[in-house]
């Protein structure tokens, strides 16, 4: 799990005077990748030797807005990880309140598009996500 | 049901050279804008009467990459309505191949933010969403 | 000169109840292949054959705001162009009145990122933007 | 003078491979927050107060490319300012290699939608913006 933080900038938000809630799935990504980072697998360093990882589904729960100017904390986790995929996981936080929870599936694909089984083909990336697997993160 | 075409836009595409996932819950948002117009529920015309309907929930599926220059087709329909929230379906299609399936979960708040019981306070508006559930649009 | 229709997004507003001011530089890029299309240079094909056209520098000017289900009509055009790089100008108007005028400049690369020299190398095209080129819109 | 840090986000990249030109605007927005909030006026709080602040104009230069990953610095600065608007400068670095050059105009209304006259109604706001005044920050 990491910690990430997030300051909610003026164009994030809408004329409901809220956060637009498609920002959340750009969050998610920010989250992801310092996540990757921080266990070692810079996803800029992955794409370079040809891999990338689509994002296969998406499933948001909005709890609480939040506006400009907000702090969001941001916690990601592996939710569940197989061969063929994994799930990140995300618990936000504005001061210690949950204001959103939500989750993306993911594979990994080689330079033919081809998809990665990861335990096989991936096996030191495969084992930390799955010490690092979790139910939740509040 | 509502058919709505959206055009892939350049500032919509990433680098992995695919429109990045995070633009269709902003294309859900215009087909159901597009939607609730036809269906006689101009939104600008809800807010102007002091309604506003946050997203308390959002699922995607992406089924197939689209990018730069390609025609979506979108089809917005009810997936399921309560008193107190409806779900709206999404499929959409590039040339007749399904790319991405969703739904988004919305509530209607009035001028102090409390929950609008949508049969009681919105007769015209349920009923009309209720005639237009359907399970799917595929 | 083309005209190209924008309506305004939900998404594209924030917290001010206007259109946010970046939205406008997407429009023009929307406008702008609109054009390049309608002129015979559909871009997606232009990539296809490893040009790419990378934007220079950006001038705008907001006249009056915008907000959501606005309907925005925007003529793009060729207000100069040299063998090197071509500047397009942009007029927005709503319902009648100037609401933005704005210009980009861009040039040509081949698939080695070298400039390509318009007149030279891509005649047809060059022939055609001056062909285009007006002082301005309104 | 107050120097921001980006991080450049996967969701900011093309199909071109780089970050999108749109994004530039908005990383002058979260600078120019950043560097109003550190000389004591943050605009969370001045919206509170019942003042907001449109852009009337925006010039940019793009000098060089930047992507994902990328750590882009972020220098926001006074270039002038007048009783009626002032004029933000922002120069933006990667490794120290300037990558983008620009320029955002603004005035303030109150809530009646009527411009301030800064030098008389916001009298130390003008003192400390007129203080920060520089040519540029290169």
């Amino acid at each position: 799990m990491s910690t990430y933080t997030h300051k909610v900038q003026y164009y994030e938000t809408d004329r409901m005077g809220i956060t637009h809630h498609s920002n959340y799935i750009r969050w998610m990504e920010e989250a992801r990748t310092d996540f990757l980072d921080k266990i070692g697998f810079n996803y800029a360093e992955m794409e370079a030797k040809g891999l990338s990882s689509p994002v296969i589904g998406v499933k948001c729960d909005y709890k609480a807005s939040t506006t400009f100017d907000d702090i969001v904390e941001i916690k990601a986790y592996v939710l569940s990880c197989t061969s063929a995929k994994f799930v990140v996981g995300y618990d936000m936080k504005k001061d210690d309140k949950v204001v959103f929870t939500g989750e993306s599936t993911h594979c990994f694909l080689d330079t033919n598009g081809k998809i990665i089984r990861l335990q096989k083909e991936l096996p030191n990336f495969y084992d930390i996500l799955c010490k690092n697997q979790q139910e939740n993160a509040i």
